[in-house]
């Protein structure tokens, strides 16, 4: 131990240390080092060799996620000389994440991802398979987060019966299932990955939903609401301005547009370098200035919900899930994948936890809308307030879609 | 009358068309012009010269805030010739609002309004005198939703009995009245204004408030809870920094933010010089790139609740509230005043009806908030959500402070 310990340079023993983390220490935080290669790849290929060196399994730390939080704090407002490479360590994290949701223009990656297997992300997630961050203000559980968020988005959205739903971005279905089967509305859904369609029309054929292989500005036709959940940080900064200018020419004047995405704490005016051409091109995690800029003149925000802790926890719960339900998938990946995959959930819990991360719901309208909009939130479950219940009885159908 | 309507220049002739406004027409937001002198003070001096043209009784009209509001709705996006004069218009009519609420740096026009004298504003507003926008979701009359406001920024910040609570720009109390009787905190309220000041301090000498005539970056000390209501349009966008620096060196680690604030739909990056000059000096009504980029590394983005169209309504409730009892007061002012007071409060409520104006309530905390913030709104009236009530029994006492 001692020999490993002695032989980590004097930079990343600084930042350990004013992270509160200890090698080879005793809480569960600190990190476990294997592997005295783990140096040269954190100094050689920084946030890239700390992802590779645990999946070499030169490293272990028994909450990751903890971990990678406590790095991330520190990087935000320190001076110190490793400030600059921490941020990378952000910007790599938060690249992470957004890539494997449902991609419009990175199609390679999304592909790459997606055609891990539904297998893996049937274990993983809940069973609407909804993969973006729940709502847990109410929740014990995931499956009942995943319910919240639904609800949660369709009462925001002020749903009808007989309205026009469009979904950008609609995964594998399961918002466009539950908004159909407890609201009343027809949905259309669009999504890039051939997959997420051909499961999504094998589950919801019996609703009024159609499902279309499709990109967002090539779509024509008005809608009553349009939603788009854990689709935005595909877009990517050039392509704001379009994507809005999409959504205002398709949504009535009247209507209602949710935004469900990942935001960034601090605006990155530019992608890494480095990270675009090795981690993942064409993603961006939306800054608030860069999106309210986008917006002006086109959509009236209306109202701008943030819950980024909630991510944490939806990120803990696929983790366990993914864990728990490890043996029915294993022979299929490999051991190796099993340590990159919780490196990755794990990694960007901390970022989340660490407060970098932020998960925005906006309710947008445009800006000729002549009528009010009453933004929503569930009552609290202390006093007065209520929380989440299903709309009417006439609707309690089971709506996991299996 | 018609040869009245005949020297209309084409240029306002065309705009009014484009309005669906029509000279001396039959319907009740159409303009009733007795005086031809208002053709050149329009062209000379534009929003200026319509406003003082008002006041002269050169023109008339019975819904002069819907006659407003149509105005402005055409020059946001129509590339007619009068659309930058029309731009001014609006620029003119967000001065006018902010100006004449809690001043922080424009001393001199602060104290020549305040010193109109209480009567006036005692005539005009509820019996709290509170001079910002209300919150109508649930409520019928002025007073209702004046007192919901109150409950609805006390809900979003979390207060407890003990907390000390800092009221930037207090006005004459009643906020900090009700948060003291209601939720049992202690409130210390700066203001600028002596006579606001006096007020406030005979009204609730019996509360655990404290009262001072202060510059928010004179402060000092920690509190649990901050709330700025009405007073962000006086601090100007070079001071936006310093404002949330002092906000965030005020405000604990894990407290809370209230901003509520009008908002523009279209940021303007520079007061127009006339305006500057001869209506608002300091005063700038914040566009949300501004906002988001002063906040950026100070405060973090919890929750952005939109209520626009309750500045309306709040307008022509303070303007129906002004003619009803304008004989109180009638021999103090004259008739003069009450077209020019009239003309502010229409205009205004039409500037917020043409969907120009926002009225923004952001919850901030600090970036190294450990705790998750759940936002509030109240429930809605219809189905199964709840409207505000008063948090207790114990609490059950009148708060207006008379």
């Amino acid at each position: 131990m001692q020999a490993i310990q002695s032989v980590a340079p004097p930079l990343l023993q600084n930042l350990l240390k004013q992270a509160d983390i200890e090698i080879n220490g005793p809480r569960p935080f600190d990190i476990q080092i294997h592997d005295k290669r783990i140096y040269d790849a954190v100094l050689a290929r920084w946030s890239l060799g700390l992802g590779e060196a645990y999946t070499a399994g030169y490293w272990e730390c028994e909450q990751l996620d903890e971990l990678i939080a406590r790095l991330l704090k520190i990087g935000i407002d320190q001076g110190y000389s490793g400030a600059a490479r921490l941020r990378l360590l952000a910007h790599h994290l938060r690249y992470r994440l957004f890539n494997l949701q449902s991609p419009v223009r990175a199609y390679e990656v999304g592909r790459r991802h997606y055609d891990l297997g539904n297998d893996l992300f049937e274990c993983m997630l809940d069973s609407r398979m909804i993969y973006s961050c729940a709502y847990w203000e109410h929740a014990e559980n995931l499956e009942d987060a995943q319910t919240d968020k639904c609800r949660l988005i369709c009462e925001k959205l002020e749903l009808k019966p007989g309205e026009r739903v469009l979904d950008i971005g609609c995964g594998w279905g399961g918002l466009a299932a539950y908004a159909a089967i407890h609201y009343g509305v027809q949905v259309h859904g669009i999504t890039v990955s051939r997959e997420q369609l051909a499961l999504a029309q094998s589950r919801y054929s019996d609703l009024p939903i159609t499902f279309e292989l499709a990109d967002y500005r090539d779509l024509v036709g008005t809608y009553d609401k349009i939603v788009s959940v854990g689709m935005f940080e595909h877009v990517g900064t050039a392509n704001y301005k379009s994507y809005f200018d999409s959504v205002a020419r398709m949504l009535k004047p009247e209507g209602l547009f949710l935004l469900h995405t990942i935001g960034a704490d601090i605006t990155t005016t530019a992608t890494d370098p480095w990270i675009d051409r090795y981690v993942f091109p064409n993603g961006k995690i939306p800054g608030a200035v860069e999106l309210v800029s986008a917006l002006e003149g086109r959509l009236l925000v209306q109202d701008w919900h943030n819950f980024g802790p909630d991510y944490d926890r939806t990120l803990m719960a696929w983790d366990s899930n993914f864990c728990r339900r490890w043996n029915e998938i294993r022979l299929g990946y490999g051991d190796q994948f099993f340590r990159m995959w919780r490196y990755y959930l794990r990694s960007c819990a901390g970022y989340f936890r660490s407060g970098r991360g932020q998960l925005w719901q906006l309710v947008l309208t445009r800006p000729d809308r002549k009528s009010s909009y009453r933004s929503f939130r569930f009552g609290r479950a202390s006093g007065r307030a209520v929380g989440p219940q299903v709309p009417s009885a006439a609707h309690a159908a089971a709506d996991s879609g299996i």
